[in-house]
């Protein structure tokens, strides 16, 4: 037990420095540079165990040469920040190291998941928060949930005879959309190219007509149109997709809708209504642990009909999940998931809302847009800086090319265009050698390599925006 | 962070009185009970926050309604224990809160799972733990990753055309086998008709020529036998498939083969022999969250050719996985997987790896052994104990039927099969409701229920074995 206290000393020391702004984000090197051994920090394993001081050292050297996601200037990643009641959560949950297939062994927690999911179904707009849901690891598999629920609902025998049983489905997602629908794909059987891209406009959400023109044109070739993902708020610009228009088309061919991951906003009524529609939708995917600042992992998926998740997946193991249980075995939830054992992410969520309720999630959300708004209006027109789209962005992304001096006066050109396409790689490398922010970039689409800002960090603040575009102009001042 | 110090006094008291044997297993109530907010402590959510006070209060009341998993006398599941090292470790993972899809935002715990996935590879015997493999979210992950790729190596159109580009695949595994492998089967596109389950001996072992008789008789069918799965300790007897004969069938008829999670004898010079053979496996599920006693989750799918398991999954997502990076990119291990985001499960099981060394482990695991054929010898001639099969378990599964005195003497017969199937579901009803101590039950195939006990608590003795026999026997005297 002395141990585990002098482990908390490391790690309380950690979460101080990481809030300090004066603490790099990183400390960076070079995979081989860590493998050769950095000041005797040894990954090898061994047959011999090490001695308990050692494992101290273990402990703080693995922190000294990670990346500290929770620092306010992180950015590279849609999951930041480090909520000490999350954090708190988190630490509970491991020390119960539990597994949510039954109620036998984790009552409280399997209540704790069945109440959340139903609050959030109720605040998509589910009448009563009917429906069913199940935390997973991770968006992409939530994602995959939602397109073998489509795939049961519409074609149950799949579950018995496989893909044979419903020749030629395809499914539909924009060409913005996160590349997981493409994994799911690929790993249910469908195949890549039954994924049907959809055509966005300039600020990236789906062209409904496109989207129609498709489904009748797959119609036409003898598909059967299964499923369409509509994106709200799109990894990369942030986008979100028109829902009601796509769930007029889906109700009119009787395809199956999923909504997506942008699920934060929903709780801000400022900004929910970018997701108008998304009731309409047959299952949604929530991350609680982007926008909503909570620990990795917590991923939703949220079924609007119920029996669906259940008849999809469960096999009924005898070992597991008998029916002659002394309890209501309603509540052993666990054959509903495509897992047997499930890691408890339901705790570090439902004592996050507790401690901040609905309106500290609100706060929170708002304040990572009003900052993104902040970045946008003082870049817009800044020089050297030009957006990638126009307009007021409709999540956190900010999406934009910083053109170092000797690149502005340069004539557009294929020339141009190579230029500008290192500056975003180049200025990233220098900032992780310097430790100092991490902010991510890529192309997309003919658009060559620029900057994606996201905010979903609650300790950063404007000073943190500002630090972050001065830094830019630095360390790309002379490219 | 004083909030958070305080959370550790509570997680502290917890852990200390978890191993006090004289703490109960568990203070069991139905849903209902919970639901209705036992003693204050109230489950909903709401829209205000609440205070430190009552999220300190509510910490504690989770635990005190949960059950102790850690405590020496659970023996409910195959994972049990509470691993101190372990439990910093995910103390230390949840603080650092990264993500491993990328070098990028988590250095330290990519190298680490790349060096332990090769020692596994190694003690598993593939030639330099040369070969590739992930940390998944559970077993049952892990086993559909291997469906996958082997999937991918036969007929790698499938993730580009689906499963119409390969008509009339079928998987085989044991009757016995872990229902992950149903589950997999449907989630991909398969069909559960299409898992063709395999006979077993009276140990729950697959037989072999059954297998090929099936192999012969589906090929008749014109079908394609593409998968065995072999079962390296079975989920209810602990059986150890006889991977051998099984890899010789498969290299005759050119079928991929999977071994499976009794990975953790692979770590016992005295207990590897159960698993001989399964280096001649293509892929192989090892779940340290077992009988390493890792805690939750922590399972690897290891596969023996290069190349398979990021051409099965990988996507290119331009905005994660920059080919432009300054670092060697090859190290970004995201894309090998179907999640996106992933958790970080490797960190906890290097450091008891570190701590314990391989020797540590190797003790863990014979001890569990040792306890298991304890109970063995100490219950097979003993008054009112019946086993289920005979001889000498495999694994530390000891399956046993407890005859109340008033069954004893009945004759064999319908009436005597439905009063012993209520045994021990009654029984195990009582220990939770006096809350002294857990284990499993289930009927297979025709057999009613019985009692699986498993061990892989390391906190369990001789004595706590002893406390369930009287355990069993005090509550089911009467029945």
């Amino acid at each position: 037990m002395q141990f585990l206290l002098e482990v908390v000393d490391i790690l309380t020391n950690y979460v101080r420095k990481t809030f300090d702004r004066s603490t790099k984000v990183l400390d960076f090197h070079h995979p081989h540079q860590l493998l050769e051994g950095m000041e005797g920090f040894n990954l090898e394993l061994s047959d011999q165990p090490e001695s308990l001081e050692q494992i101290l050292v273990d402990c703080r050297d693995t922190l000294k040469y990670g990346v500290r996601t929770g620092h306010p200037r992180f950015f590279n990643q849609l999951s930041t920040g480090l909520d000490i009641i999350g954090l708190a959560g988190e630490w509970l949950t491991s020390t119960a190291n539990t597994n949510m297939f039954t109620y036998e062994i984790a009552p409280v927690f399997v209540l704790m998941e069945q109440l959340t999911l139903k609050k959030m179904r109720e605040i998509i707009g589910w009448p009563d928060g009917e429906g069913d849901g199940i935390f997973s690891p991770g968006g992409a598999i939530s994602n995959m949930y939602s397109v073998m629920t489509a795939r049961y609902k519409f074609f149950p025998d799949v579950k018995t005879k496989g893909m044979t049983a419903a020749h030629r489905l395809v499914l539909f997602t924009s060409e913005h959309s996160h590349y997981s629908i493409k994994k799911a794909s690929a790993a249910l059987g469908f195949g890549t190219e039954n994924l049907i891209l959809l055509s966005t406009d300039e600020r990236g959400r789906v062209i409904p007509a496109d989207l129609e023109a498709k489904v009748i044109d797959a119609k036409a070739r003898g598909c059967v149109p299964m499923f369409v993902n509509a994106t709200a708020g799109s990894t990369v610009y942030g986008a979100f997709d028109p829902i009601h228009e796509i769930a007029d088309i889906c109700e009119k061919y009787n395809i199956h809708s999923q909504g997506a991951w942008g699920g934060g906003l929903l709780m801000s009524r400022k900004h929910r209504h970018k997701l108008s529609g998304v009731e309409r939708a047959n299952s949604v995917t929530w991350n609680p642990h982007k926008m909503m600042g909570v620990p990795l992992q917590c991923s939703a998926i949220l079924v609007r009909e119920r029996g669906v998740l259940s008849g999809c997946n469960s096999m009924c193991a005898g070992y597991l999940f008998q029916p002659d249980k002394q309890y209501d075995v309603s509540y052993d939830t666990g054959d509903k998931a495509i897992q047997c054992g499930r890691h408890v992410d339901i705790f570090k969520f439902w004592l996050m809302w507790k401690a901040k309720g609905t309106i500290g999630f609100e706060h929170h959300i708002d304040k990572c847009l009003d900052l993104s708004h902040y970045l946008y209006t003082k870049i817009r027109d800044r020089e050297g800086y030009q957006m990638v789209f126009e307009g007021e962005p409709q999540h956190t992304n900010v999406c934009f090319w910083y053109l170092p001096p000797g690149i502005r006066d340069m004539p557009d050109g294929q020339e141009r265009r190579d230029r500008l396409h290192k500056v975003a790689p180049k200025i990233k490398a220098l900032m992780m050698e310097s430790g100092t922010t991490m902010v991510g970039y890529q192309p997309q689409g003919d658009k060559v390599n620029f900057f994606r800002m996201v905010i979903s960090n609650p300790a950063a603040t404007r000073s943190d925006i500002d630090f972050l575009t001065d830094e830019i102009e630095r360390l790309g001042h002379d490219l």
